[in-house]
């Protein structure tokens, strides 16, 4: 793999960037057009107001089960234009490349990456790429930011948590943490755990086309997991959560995963799952949108919002008692994403 | 400095992360509005066509003469909107921390992010941070996306130089990529040369309002420096040039410290300064327009598109001679931006 290696000079901005573009990664990202050779794409004017949004993925290791960097860099900003309820329209992609990183490396990265834009219907419209020396970042480290349209004038929105809403996630949680983790840490189990990297913007459409304004808020639980994302929803809103663990759907390897390696599910990082707050009547009918799609098959109501509050999550756990939810503290799980 | 020292957790998307946020990068960067605990912000339907561009920045050192990395990731985004004509308007900012970097730098380099941007009239909506263990980077990297808009219908393009067209500069070349080499290399200088970092959309703007059609080409000659821009744009025009050697604007300072380090400022990257390409007719009233502006004092005509081509372009040196300039070869400046 190491034999065509990064160099310092793919990155100076001379013959050998020109190369490593003209080669590699122009006809590995690009839809085509020309504009690829300019300072920055020039695009036609959206139909409607804009979202905007940035990520870094610093994961490690680079390929896990269920995915690598790149088409989780794809999938990660996809969903986050996604969870405002935006169509993804376009994607930029910045590489920062340690010297000596293999280029057979780095070719699979951006096919993942143009297969994840491809299935999204995003187009990777420009970029740029930074090489530093050894030992001064790990193999490659990937920026994607996005813009979206909204074709809609809803307000979708982390603040929008309102009393009597239910709370639904699309999917089992952990997957995609305890698939890094374990990876890393070279843990033998006994079904190899796949990451749920996805782009969820299949589930999101329909949900905002099919539920209008009783669609209040949606998020995807990602670094923090889903107790550290409804911490937020909850303090953003200034309402009070109920949860019920028993409803929370968690794979049986995941959660024997989890307890080999001394984590909480509810605190794992997810890349193919949402967390959507609808009004009671469309719950239903939320969870039947959901159920539709592929993605969305393990979907359920996992709690409500009590009331107006402070932003307190009490889960009655499984055994019947009560505990309340905090976000995550410390770093459970560094370089997931 | 490192009394405050950032932490693992301090990406883990947890608690402390919430901290570092509240406490520190919003207020420093956020000019007001709920958007930046979105997933995605949210913005008005722009009033036309959308330039979009991503850049990584690595610059070593972090702080330099003239700027640091923080104004010149928000220079660098706003310089490439600009050059396609475009009124930059929104940015993203995506961190990537090494564990242990210093928060009182951090907040340094957050300040002139603000004062850059605000100068720039950009506003910074979106952003996100990572950090990775100590020794898996190298203090911090900073991705910048813009977004702009194009209130024309110009095509100002690298393809667009024509037979005939004069060649501008803003003013002197090679200042950033001295005055961060000189830093780097501790080397002695009789007067610290500076950095031109700098934002040119108040050039561009008013080439764009004041010469309409007439104007062809812009872009920024960072990385690769003059010669490797100009290749670019008679590659990208399939035209041949002719440039001036004594009618390129150095300043003696950094010619000295280019004998010194073995540089040819030609090759080396600037910051703040654009090359234009305008009909023979707009030369001296593009110079004009340059001049008044306090950035453009120096700017000059050094050279023209000679015809169709194959993307040669031919030096007059001072001597007398003629050279055929290439792309930079190498790594002549590592980790220049």
């Amino acid at each position: 793999m190491k034999k065509d290696p990064i160099l310092l000079g793919h990155g100076s901005g001379g013959r050998l960037s020109h190369q490593l573009l003209d080669e590699l990664i122009i006809p590995a990202l690009s839809s085509g057009g020309p504009a690829v050779q300019n300072d920055a794409a020039v695009l036609e004017r959206p139909a409607g107001r804009l979202a905007f949004t940035t990520d870094s993925f610093i994961v490690d290791p680079v390929f896990f089960p269920g995915g690598n960097i790149g088409d989780l860099a794809v999938n990660g900003t996809v969903n986050d234009l996604a969870m405002m309820g935006a169509t993804p329209l376009w994607m930029s992609v910045g590489l920062i490349l340690e010297e000596g990183f293999g280029k057979g490396e780095l070719a699979a990265i951006l096919a993942s990456m143009k297969r994840a834009a491809d299935a999204a219907g995003v187009r990777i419209v420009t970029g740029d790429t930074k090489v530093v020396p050894k030992g001064k970042a790990d193999r490659i480290f990937i920026n994607t930011s996005g813009i979206g349209v909204l074709e809609h004038d809803l307000e979708i929105d982390g603040g929008r948590a309102l009393p009597g809403d239910r709370i639904l996630v699309s999917g089992t949680i952990g997957d995609h943490g305890v698939a890094v983790m374990a990876s890393r840490e070279g843990l033998e189990l006994e079904a190899t755990i796949e990451s749920d990297c996805a782009a969820l913007n299949g589930l999101t459409s329909a949900l905002v086309s099919e539920l209008g304004s009783a669609l209040h808020v949606l998020r995807d639980p990602t670094r923090g997991g889903v107790a550290t994302t409804l911490k937020e929803i909850a303090l953003q809103s200034g309402a009070d959560l109920l949860v019920r663990e028993a409803s929370l759907p968690v794979k049986s390897a995941v959660r024997a995963a989890c307890s080999v390696l001394g984590l909480d599910p509810l605190y794992v990082a997810n890349e193919g799952k949402l967390l959507a707050f609808v009004s009671a009547q469309a719950a239903e009918r939320a969870i039947a949108i959901l159920r539709r799609h592929p993605l969305g098959v393990d979907a359920v109501i996992v709690g409500e919002v009590t009331g107006k509050g402070t932003g307190v999550i009490s889960m009655e756990t499984s055994s019947g008692g009560v505990r309340v939810v905090e976000m995550l503290s410390g770093a459970q799980l560094p370089r997931i994403c």
